[in-house]
């Protein structure tokens, strides 16, 4: 009897303390820079109006899924960036066209949430969405479709040129740029807000009392100084704080031409294994002490990053229903695919 | 204006011969061995009941996009069988692991409809689907992961297995068979009714004159020798009846053990080229003057055969919606991908 009050104030009061807690959690996750996705204008102001883009969206929804638009006809963007995949691919390095892999190793960033990236690509090198897309329809060793390649496969399909007209407005030239535009309008309603954005509005049950203790020991640890705003990452950071980080040990990545390299985003983390650029740690824990070491120089316990983790099952988010696209029959003037 | 009431009359006399003669063209069409998609019982007799199915469905389309079925978490059955592609690929010959065409050049036939199939694949050596799901998965040239990779990748995703149970019984056992059973089940659902359908079931309106007039002369030149049945095609065949075919001009296909091809059905043809079970043809009007030729020693003039085309495009059918499955997160205990 005695026994079982003590164990039940034990729970009792564990479950108190973190429920009582919840709101100075919340105010210091918000003091150490963490962020919810925005509702309403506020998210609209970023992502665009879905309803006034419309047919942007659906039209940049095909061309997403459309394998076409890969020299090989075999390789679309959602290829590396799959949607049903947490936005990513789930191998190390991105495999492309030929088989190739990302020459220097890169593991695919998931396209959910990357509105809110400062940038775009692992050193950084884009600003936007828009630009960004351009980059794997022309790699080598990704989709290895020139602008004229994609611009030939698109113009020749009558369907897309009335999806553009439509969208675009009947003098649109379409173009590398418009193309790009449209895939980047869809992807920038591929936004995934989760439990832990109610938390941080301020509802402290939207986290379990584990979760809430994992949020705890990772602003305590500091990984907020990298991990933090709206998508907990996307911003580009120094590699290797504490202790010098051998880009080498795989691929020659070495970031930006400062050496800076982009902070991933933790929404979803769970669901996009590998983890690190090059895609070296299947186990999460073994990616938050490693990085904990490198740019902290703080020592995570096994339990410690087990508590992180339980925190990051709060991050997967709810993603967006995507109705899988027809895409429309191409013609005799097609360019046809090419293998080599 | 005695020559715009001839002109008048000719057009007129054009459009009311095809719409006077439609019954006895859905008749003939019948005669001929034409059938259109069932409804109902009859279908559900066929496709399963899709209500009864349910969960085995939700569970199969999940597998049917998962790569990670792929030895290399890169290819799936959609990888191929593109429902967005009117089930195929759009390419000569299917590229798989490695970026490995394949050895017998084979052309990727349309999932859509597949059910109608009396055997599946180009030699017909699977009785049905579910037969059929197997052998993609262990092809080195195709998805290259054995029996035991593909098991313990599915039985390592918790989500995975509690859906197995719910759809299969509590005691299900998570084997290959029940895997390609889910697969086969979801492929069942996918057919696609067009207005040819109405037609065959005497909506003599469905079909435009162009259209019934191309139906007629499909008739006429004996295409339904093969193409008849729900699939117009579908069925083994002998290749080279009318003069020898040259299987050895593209890969080394000679079909099943007495040389009999699997007739392609012609449901969404028009979305589905490249043509011929190596794919040599991207203009379907080439297609179909050479089967003729090769099949039944008939001239089909280049005004004929794009006749046929335009009733081609009453074949396209409506495609099922499909909401995209998000895929469950995999665990440390999932097999890591394999490129080699």
């Amino acid at each position: 009897m005695r026994i079982s009050f003590v164990i039940s104030s034990i729970f009792l009061g564990a479950t108190i303390l973190f429920a009582a807690s919840g709101e100075e959690l919340i105010k210091k996750a918000i003091d150490s820079g963490l962020k919810p996705i925005p509702v309403g204008n506020e998210l609209t102001k970023i992502t665009g109006d879905t309803k006034q883009n419309k047919l942007k969206i659906e039209l940049g929804k095909k061309l997403y899924f459309d394998p076409r638009i890969s020299s090989s006809n075999l390789i679309s963007c959602n290829t590396c960036h799959n949607l049903g995949l947490g936005g990513a691919d789930i191998v190390p390095a991105a495999i492309g066209h030929k088989w190739t892999q990302n020459p220097q190793h890169l593991n695919s960033p998931t396209v959910y949430n990357s509105v809110f990236n400062s940038s775009q690509f692992w050193d950084g090198r884009s600003a936007h969405l828009q630009d960004q897309a351009k980059g794997p329809m022309q790699a080598a060793q990704e989709m290895n479709a020139s602008p004229e390649v994609v611009i030939a496969k698109i113009t020749s399909i009558p369907e897309y040129v009335v999806a553009f007209k439509k969208a675009y407005g009947e003098n649109v030239k379409i173009d590398f740029d418009t193309i790009a535009d449209a895939i980047a309008v869809f992807e920038k309603t591929l936004v995934t807000p989760s439990r832990y954005d109610d938390f941080l509005r301020g509802n402290t049950k939207a986290l379990s009392a584990k979760e809430q203790e994992g949020l705890n020991v990772f602003i305590d640890k500091g990984c907020t100084a990298c991990h933090n705003d709206i998508n907990l990452g996307g911003t580009m950071q120094p590699l290797g704080v504490a202790r010098e980080y051998k880009f080498a040990n795989i691929g020659g990545f070495k970031g930006d031409v400062n050496g800076m390299v982009k902070t991933p985003t933790l929404r979803n983390i769970l669901e996009t294994m590998p983890y690190f650029h090059n895609g070296q740690y299947w186990d999460v824990k073994d990616a938050i002490k490693e990085m904990a070491s490198i740019q902290l120089g703080a020592e995570i316990s096994d339990e410690e990053a087990k508590k992180i983790e339980v925190f990051f099952n709060s991050l997967t988010g709810v993603k967006p229903e995507i109705t899988y696209p027809m895409l429309p029959a191409q013609t005799l003037d097609t360019p046809k695919p090419e293998f080599k």
